[in-house]
């Protein structure tokens, strides 16, 4: 039974509390290591305001987001957790950030110069993206009154490849562990995210900062999933067609049906986040079995072969399972040839939504 | 001077009297047929409250949607006009649809016989996506009475490869003409939608449904473009960094920049719909000069290669466009190896957003 209304054409089910199970393994993994919770981009398009409320239930007292916005939404319902926020702060008033108690990430010294207060200091040691570069921290080793007036917290840098078995992780960390020596700034030091747990003791220093593998996409990519599924995605099948004679289906008739058979078409499209690029590929799940995914997706709507499934299993009203324990985001992403992490933040706004669990 | 606030990170700009010009011009193109306006899909991501005032208040009558949800949401703003829901009626009661006064696409003999009163009657042409099929049809000419209480208004089919010069246009058009004729039904039909627009006067019947064009995708790929620009999409520059020694870029180190130069962050990525695809791909507009993206489009972060720029135009602060009169919609899904559509509807949350004109 779910809770999908008559007039839903899909739903989208977020388990909270297997998000709540992931993050206490990452905890228990990374101990005596602090494990926060990456909640940005709406916590991967999963809903930060559910997400983070049942975090902080479970214990969870440090929060990173990527914008000043985000933070904002997020104090409006957790008063006391530490919020950081990851882009840090930009020219122009700071009353905003102030005001919520924000902690900003600072990136560079630009950065640093429109701040006081609690902050954490992001110094690159590989990404090339934000992050103190290398002349930056010999500017600040030479002079550290450049930070006065500033309370450095935490410091801390990104990994750039750690879902890979890549010598550049353990440079990184090297790196990173010199320059945070050298410089002798901050209370705490946090390199890790989610992958980054799973390369050891060594990566974990003082805070984990865990995103994805708290919605259930593989940290270690090629070796088994440690973490929970979170999310299972229904779209209702509208329609059931006979094809008996050689016929295309969808836009520019990119697929032939040779004989007879039947097509269902399911009210998920690209606008739902279901991405262009697995038209023709990838499949769906009915009644435990697989229904390849053919034509194009257009903007509402995807079309499945289900010839192989019985009439009394694939009709109209009935749910074509899209993303679920059989196919799970990562499955799904490597259909689209992408990352898990772009399914989940893909993942759209008309969507019936269900939560489940959360402690509440 | 645009009305971005210190804290946004990113600014998209929505031009409503470009829509409505837009609207304008395929109404006068596809006379003595009735222009519609299709606002599915949030309008194509642009928020179809806004963008559905605004063409009602330039005279648009009909409405097109795809789901019931997004009917209430439009009947909500619009008392008056005709809303034609392409997904038609679920099974379950069909209270909420009847309240609304909306009208159902009845997409097979299915749903029809969920329904009593007005509709539209699709009739399948060549998609084998929704639409009677061609079993259905003659049933239905057989027996008439099975649409007994339904006051059939419009006929409707939908074209496959209407932004192709392809054989199967004329051949849809032909059965679309042959298969009403025989049906006898309805008191208007409608074919075509933007491209179809343009495929001449044949494809006109008494209504078309503009959707994408309507948003400025090109609806004559290959040909010049006839419509107006309706997005602007700038990023907020969060840092430029100096490179001085061969370093890598990104995630998986995708990119290695030679030799000196600088680099600029920019607050966008796949979770703000710029999608993953454009990895190493594609560029941004400053100061009317084209800067690459360089590395992989990240979450929440996008980086270019900003060398050719004079510092006093890239800084933190500065913005990058990323759609505009110089890179539009087709340009970036291009480059993406998509289409504008998927372009538009994945546009993001996160953004600031500015309406510009619409009459009001």
């Amino acid at each position: 039974m779910t809770p999908m209304r008559d007039r839903d054409t899909a739903l989208l089910t977020i388990d909270l509390d297997a998000i709540v199970a992931n993050w206490r393994l990452i905890a228990a993994r990374a101990a005596p290591a602090e494990a926060a919770a990456v909640v940005k981009a709406d916590a991967y398009g999963l809903g930060a305001v559910r997400v983070a409320a049942a975090l902080a239930a479970a214990g969870c007292r440090t929060f990173f987001v990527a914008t000043i916005d985000e933070g904002l939404e997020l104090r409006a319902v957790l008063p006391h957790p530490d919020i950081f926020v990851l882009s840090g702060v930009l020219p122009g008033p700071a009353g905003d950030i102030t005001a919520a108690g924000l902690i900003p990430v600072l990136n560079s010294l630009e950065q640093a110069a429109l701040w006081q207060g609690r902050a954490a200091l992001h110094v690159d040691t590989g990404m090339a993206r934000l992050g103190l570069e290398a002349a930056e921290i010999e500017r600040l080793i030479a002079d550290p009154g450049v930070l006065a007036g500033i309370d450095v917290d935490l410091v801390c840098s990104h990994l750039a490849c750690a879902d890979e078995d890549s010598a550049m992780n353990a440079d990184q960390c090297q790196r990173f562990r010199l320059l945070a020596d050298r410089l002798g700034l901050g209370r705490r030091r946090s390199l890790a995210a989610s992958s980054g747990v799973f390369l050891g003791p060594a990566f974990h220093f003082d805070l984990v900062r865990p995103g994805a593998a708290l919605y259930g996409v593989n940290p270690t990519p090629g070796r088994p999933n440690p973490m929970a599924q979170v999310v299972r995605l229904q779209g209702k099948i509208l329609q059931v067609r006979d094809v008996d004679s050689p016929m295309t289906v969808g836009y520019g008739a990119s697929h032939r049906c040779a004989g007879r058979g039947r097509v269902a078409t399911v009210a998920v499209g690209y606008a739902d986040g279901w991405l262009r690029a697995l038209s023709n590929r990838g499949h769906g799940i009915i009644e435990g079995g697989r229904v390849p995914l053919v034509g194009r997706v257009s903007m509402d709507l995807i079309t499945f072969d289900v010839s192989a499934v019985p009439a009394s299993a694939a009709h109209a009203g009935a749910t074509i399972e899209l993303i679920g324990p059989g196919h799970d985001v990562d499955a799904v992403a490597a259909e689209a040839g992408t990352i898990g992490y772009e399914v989940l933040t893909a993942l759209g706004r008309r969507y019936a939504r269900s939560y489940v669990g959360g402690g509440v």
